[in-house]
């Protein structure tokens, strides 16, 4: 197979309702890839809530060979008050093991790409594992760069709700 | 002043269409502060279309003092897949100089943690320069945690619209 090449039967569209089931496995496996699996609390009725509920939160797409699922990608929007503009942030994008080196992983992010240039987005963004250095290799060929200079913080948990509680001291 | 106790006239509230010239000269002080004005590209019709038009892609908050707008913050949702549950993500958390060191910054990030907890998110997260010490002491008090095992990787300008035109080559 040629570098660019993709099986004929492989399409990406956007998840249904009806998928629901077939994204939560492969959200597993995206966890278990990540060696996350013990972070994993999601269940059918928390994610069809979150991309067909009331509230859409995000959004997701499936690439399929022959209809049988081979990854997927989910992705929601951010922005960013410098350009003015929406951003699209990718949470996930995962290929199953056995179907990697293929190209699916590429196509999956071009289609993002896509949705992110079609909507007017200033960017997109994602965050990598730093030992993932297959992956990073990757993105760094398409042009992505490493945001160096920043680090995500984050508050959950306990900590999360006495923030929400109590007026929390001022810096010194 | 005490550690905690903010001027009465202080209020919080959320931003409306009203404010956009308010918000914008927030956000360039921001930018100055961040040394990145030279990133700033937003305007007036950008900001308000992004917050009060017809699809809105985040949220603002303005700090007040006698009506005087002395900070804001501004968020939108995340998505966890692992979790289940939506996210809040802080993009901007300002007071101006001349009102530090008062509790306004602790009050604002303390009304946005009252938000996340409200709609049942389940983590709040933001980027800080590393620079930027004193934020990272104070969030650190808060209970926040550094991501340290994650990059983020972003793609933008040439580089995204290349990535939606073509379908890139599969990694190696």
């Amino acid at each position: 197979m040629s570098v660019n090449a993709l099986p004929p039967s492989f399409r990406i569209r956007p998840a249904e309702a009806d998928d629901i089931p077939v994204l939560l496995d492969l959200i597993r496996g995206l966890a278990e890839y990540e060696r996350l699996l013990n972070q994993m609390e999601a269940d059918e009725e928390a994610l069809r809530a979150a991309l067909f509920g009331e509230r859409r939160y995000a959004e997701a797409i499936i690439g399929e060979v022959d209809g049988e699922p081979v990854g997927f990608a989910l992705y929601f929007h951010s922005y960013s008050t410098f350009l003015g503009k929406p951003g699209l942030y990718l949470e996930d994008l995962f290929v199953k093991p056995e179907h990697r080196g293929a190209g699916f992983g590429g196509a999956l992010l071009h289609y993002v790409g896509g949705v992110a240039v079609e909507r007017g987005c200033g960017r997109l963004e994602w965050a990598v594992l730093n030992w993932n250095e297959s992956a990073i290799g990757f993105y760094q060929k398409l042009g992505a760069a490493p945001l160096d200079d920043w680090t995500t913080y984050r508050i959950t948990g306990e900590a999360l709700q006495k923030l929400a509680q109590g007026t929390p001291s001022p810096p010194a």
